[in-house]
């Protein structure tokens, strides 16, 4: 089990959209588009990057790491420790 | 003319491991990998997304942006205001 | 108790160097530092205060959210959500 | 001349504003408020910075690189290298 298992079409989804406009950057590069409409296009697809690993991140808290809390014993800390490298990598992205 | 001309085949190669890491990332939600894993690419994916435009917006001031205030005329400030306001876009991303 | 409890002294003595660090921009700004100097020293005190949330935010999954957990009860989903919300503004800021 | 010259007095408010707004959280911190409310504090802090940052980065562009690029000569290509990595080093804080 994923945190995000109930979230999984709705994730899928997003992802495939974000596919989408990072396949239309590239076209858009591709015939010389005007580098501010590119870089318009960047911002919107790194913003939707970053609401899907807001929406993993907020599952795997409200699942894995609490889960594993419950549970007792050291694997709680382990993720807990895991998820603030996590975040930390995601504030600095 | 695009500021980006002159390094459209390195953009593009860019642009298209981005492709293949956001399509990874797709696949990985599909297989169901552990969240963890998912948003260490995830975060990959936007560095590499934020580094595309880092050079585009790099390539825009040396060239379309210092074009126009060389040719003198109002042109040469819409330029600048353009830029700042993608540059607010990008940080803010 | 808050998270940071243990952590108290260090991050006081971080959050004084970031006011130092404030302090020393405005300065640059009052005697006309060049506009390039006194941005590298943003983004440093920038990276600074990130730091300090970094670690508080950390503190607070290792103590609060993890004690809300352990507890059982409807705290320990509040205290998840909480957190979410504030890693999304941290990501944004 | 700094590119910031005309805006000088409001920068120098909203730095003093930062300030105040720093010395808040180190503040709340000695008296041990609440973790999530000290991270909106921070966050609101970064924020400010980040606004005044895009201020002077912007500025800058407007005066001091647009000059040098006038000027022509090798002058404007070294004040839009500067500029280049002074926007990446926003990015990245």
């Amino acid at each position: 089990m994923v945190g995000y298992s109930d979230d999984k079409d709705a994730v899928l989804k997003r992802m495939r959209r974000v596919e989408g406009q990072v396949r239309g950057i590239t076209r858009m590069v591709e015939s010389e588009t005007y580098c501010i409409d590119v870089l318009t296009q960047i911002s919107a697809a790194t913003r939707a990057l970053q609401a899907v690993a807001m929406e993993l991140l907020g599952e795997h808290l409200s699942h894995c790491v609490k889960q594993a809390v419950e549970d007792g014993g050291p694997d709680g800390d382990a993720k807990i420790a895991e998820a603030r490298a996590a975040i930390e990598r995601l504030v600095r992205s």
